[in-house]
């Protein structure tokens, strides 16, 4: 059960396969075959936390062309459990998305939403956010979880600490290591694929042992967690840099939690190649529209007779149909329509980005692309440090 | 201008027309041509209350077969206003629905939701209650409203009362037929059919006397108001037979607010043509779908690992794609997709009843598809009474 395990996972299975077809500096257009389909990188993941990408239909999402899909690990365990899932026929059958997903594997949450939280270097026992019942996830566990869930990638139970004390960052690292065999040795299922995932904080010596450690276990793939918590952007940039320096480039990186464009278009030219946020949803329940040169919020008087869709390079079906007028009335009416309709241009704007940060890898012209982009949303780049 | 308001009022002119292509019974199956289209009758209209039928995008009301739709003159009124409206090219262009429209002319709501009114000879006066301000509407400023709002159909201004307080129902019904002849008087538009409103409660000889006096206007289109706010079912019933037996059959027949399977059958059986009820998207909104077989309601522990659609003999996208289990799970959490889907679900039922009702009434079975599907609702057939 173990070696079978260990096995699969020293390198990608006749499931699973990893392709670069094109390159710029660090930058990489990948095809990742998975289970349920061939996705192409570098991909933006719209997140369903609770098997449903919030005020969205599964058939609204695909004409968005959409591909990999998250859900939470840590929300599914606690409603409506994973074991119901499995018995439904897995994720992907109970919420009815036939292409690729990803479950996080609930570690971030435990550290960022259970109320109370006790770990040891076992696992963690927290008492759930919904019921305040105690509960308790340990790498196996949340192997196992992942499992009944059934999604294409899965990740490895790690530790999230404040990125910033470095005497705790050092012992979250060693327990995230020491878990992250641990997940190697539970998992059992070929048809999925285990990421193993770097911490580190911001401290680069950390991030580099991290990544060592990690790519020495032989994952499949690999993701970058712990950032887009609270550090500055150029702290962020950097310790991708750092992480990427030493992950495989033969495999897969996916930086975890993050999505607003310019970060996709800095850490795209770091060598990501999967990205996931909450932030194109939850802006729209907030009434705020992102685009390539800013946000918008809907509530703002200024649109009250802006006959303009959101944004008029757009071909999303919001910006297809609707006015800002019309948006604008929506949001002030408190309708549930706006929350649909701008969820529906936020995921269009970063599905849209990385199909337009692959176009540009492949026809080399990246840098140029990134430059025009970062200075559209009026923003400065942000040069990478020479390593 | 009174004059040509006159004229296109006689007579359904070039924009409308109303053929019945079947009859069975009191029953008809018809052809309401419109400017934006032609209606099939009998219809089922969803009520889009502020612009939007809640929860759903217009492309999914499109996808559903939906026609005619409904919009409130009271809400658009008071916001975002009938000028924005008018300014942002009319309701269609607006919300873009490109299909048929009516607005209702604001007097019901008036009369059920403004906090405090005063009704005069001349109209209303009412609080706002969105921000608490004075506000009043008259038969001519609803009718210039509903023209600024642009919608196919539009309503005469009319008073509704208590059904059961004889002394009121009667006073109100004068000044509903008074207002009826002023709002005739102060149409301008020739693109939009303007309906009058039969009012008289509980009150068979006052619903005839109502129903004469209307008729006798020359209005192109007639509707039944004041029912479905509290009298019995027999008795809303009976009324609707009392008025179809006076009103004109060679025009359109709209019951307001009417929407429940058993209702749409029943009013159908006595010569209804058009309904319209906010029904089906509140009822989702509050975790239930509406079926042919009765109510379910989704928060119920026993759908928890129900592999079944909500209907198996329903089409709608929601019940082609997911269980009732996932429903559930949506619908605990609280997710907001739960309310999209079963408004789809429900929405879906009811055009599709009016859909199969107009099918029987071609082929001369309504009695027994009448029958059965009462019979599987379980619920008694109400029989018509010979007047």
């Amino acid at each position: 059960m173990c070696d079978n395990g260990k096995q699969t996972n020293d390198q990608l299975n006749d499931n699973f396969d990893f392709k670069i077809a094109a390159q710029d500096g660090t930058a990489r257009a990948g095809e990742f075959t998975t289970p349920h389909g061939v996705l192409q990188t570098p991909l933006f993941a719209p997140v369903g936390t609770q098997a449903t990408v919030k005020s969205i239909t599964p058939a609204q999402l695909d004409d968005l062309g959409a591909t990999l899909v998250l859900a939470n690990t840590y929300h599914l365990f606690l409603r409506p459990g994973d074991e119901l899932v499995a018995k439904m026929g897995g994720l992907h059958e109970f919420m009815q998305w036939q292409r690729p997903m990803l479950t996080d594997s609930g570690g971030f949450q435990v550290f960022s939403l259970a109320e109370m939280r006790k770990v040891d270097e076992d696992g963690v026992t927290f008492k759930s956010h919904i019921d305040g019942s105690m509960k308790r996830l340990t790498p196996e566990s949340s192997i196992k979880i992942q499992e009944n869930l059934g999604a294409d990638i899965i990740m490895a139970f790690d530790e999230c600490s404040d990125p910033n004390d470095r005497g705790y960052v050092e012992q979250a690292m060693g327990r995230t290591h020491r878990w992250a065999q641990r997940c190697l040795d539970a998992k059992k299922r070929d048809d999925q694929a285990l990421f193993g995932i770097v911490q580190g904080g911001i401290f680069d010596d950390l991030r580099e042992q991290s990544a060592r450690t990690i790519s020495a276990m032989g994952f499949p793939g690999h993701a970058i967690g712990g950032l887009s918590v609270g550090e500055t952007k150029a702290e962020m940039y950097h310790t991708v840099e750092v992480c990427n320096s030493v992950l495989p480039p033969e495999k897969p990186r996916y930086l975890m939690g993050v999505g607003t464009p310019e970060d996709l278009i800095e850490g795209v030219l770091r060598g990501i190649d999967i990205f996931d946020c909450v932030l194109p949803t939850r802006l729209a329940r907030h009434n705020s529209a992102m685009t390539m040169f800013g946000r918008l919020n809907l509530m703002n008087r200024t649109f009250t007779e802006d006959l303009r869709p959101i944004d008029e390079t757009c071909s999303c079906y919001t910006c297809r149909t609707f006015t800002r007028a019309y948006l604008r009335h929506l949001v002030v009416a408190r309708e549930m329509l706006a929350a649909t309709l701008l969820s529906i241009h936020n995921l269009h704007t970063l599905l849209q980005l990385a199909r337009d940060l692959r176009q540009a890898i492949i026809e080399g012209r990246l840098e140029a692309f990134a430059d025009e982009a970062i200075a559209r949303l009026n923003l400065p780049r942000t040069p990478k440090r020479q390593l």
